[in-house]
């Protein structure tokens, strides 16, 4: 796929458009990790929080609203004691954490070749 | 694909994971663009910078040097006057690249699908 195949109406490349905003969203370190999570099943708040390592209660808050917001994530209160609250992925989030666990398989299954990168560049570096 | 099947060597979902530490760099708001841009063909540094709206020198730089680092971008110096400074993928920065660039698609060919949503939200917000 060509860059310059992009659609000039949505294009992540150009820093004002709707696009480039939806990618801030969903590639700001938490974004995909809670819409790939979520790929599994339904889960509720501490779910999400315990499967994505390391975000902290104020992250995950703010991108469940940032992502209920642009339509990937629906959030479900139950009336029940004490209260249920579950998200799910809507159907353009589905279409959108299955690439991202695309790209997270990706990278776990290149892991080594990064470390090896690094360790070739940082010795270069060093005897430099 | 479901997220349980991830590798449990290179897991993005654990925090200090290799494989987070590569979707950090990655996923940095400008890590795929730049990566996204070179799958055309390989750049100079200006050529680059025009190509991703709103990136900043520092910004550049810095992503530059780590995709270089994990192995993902190749930079190649020509002797020549005035000097030029070449940037190309490498095999797995193609990879990554096209990942990115099927990302891109999505989320620009469903950038009206987005903007209705938010709409949708801030509306109920607003009657709330």
């Amino acid at each position: 796929m060509d860059p310059s195949a992009l659609p000039t109406a949505g294009n992540c490349f150009i820093a004002a458009c709707k696009a480039r905003e939806v990618l801030n969203h969903v590639s700001n370190r938490w974004g995909g990790l809670v819409l790939g999570a979520l790929l599994e099943r339904n889960l509720r708040y501490s779910e999400i929080r315990d499967r994505v390592g390391g975000i902290s209660e104020k992250m995950l808050a703010q991108t469940l609203d940032v992502l209920e917001r642009d339509g990937l994530i629906a959030r479900t209160s139950y009336p029940v004691v004490p209260p249920r609250v579950e998200y799910a992925l809507t159907e353009s989030g589905r279409a959108l954490a299955e690439r991202f666990i695309d790209l997270f398989m990706w990278i776990g299954t290149n892991v080594e070749t990064f470390a090896s990168a690094q360790q070739r560049y940082d010795s270069q570096r060093d005897s430099a």
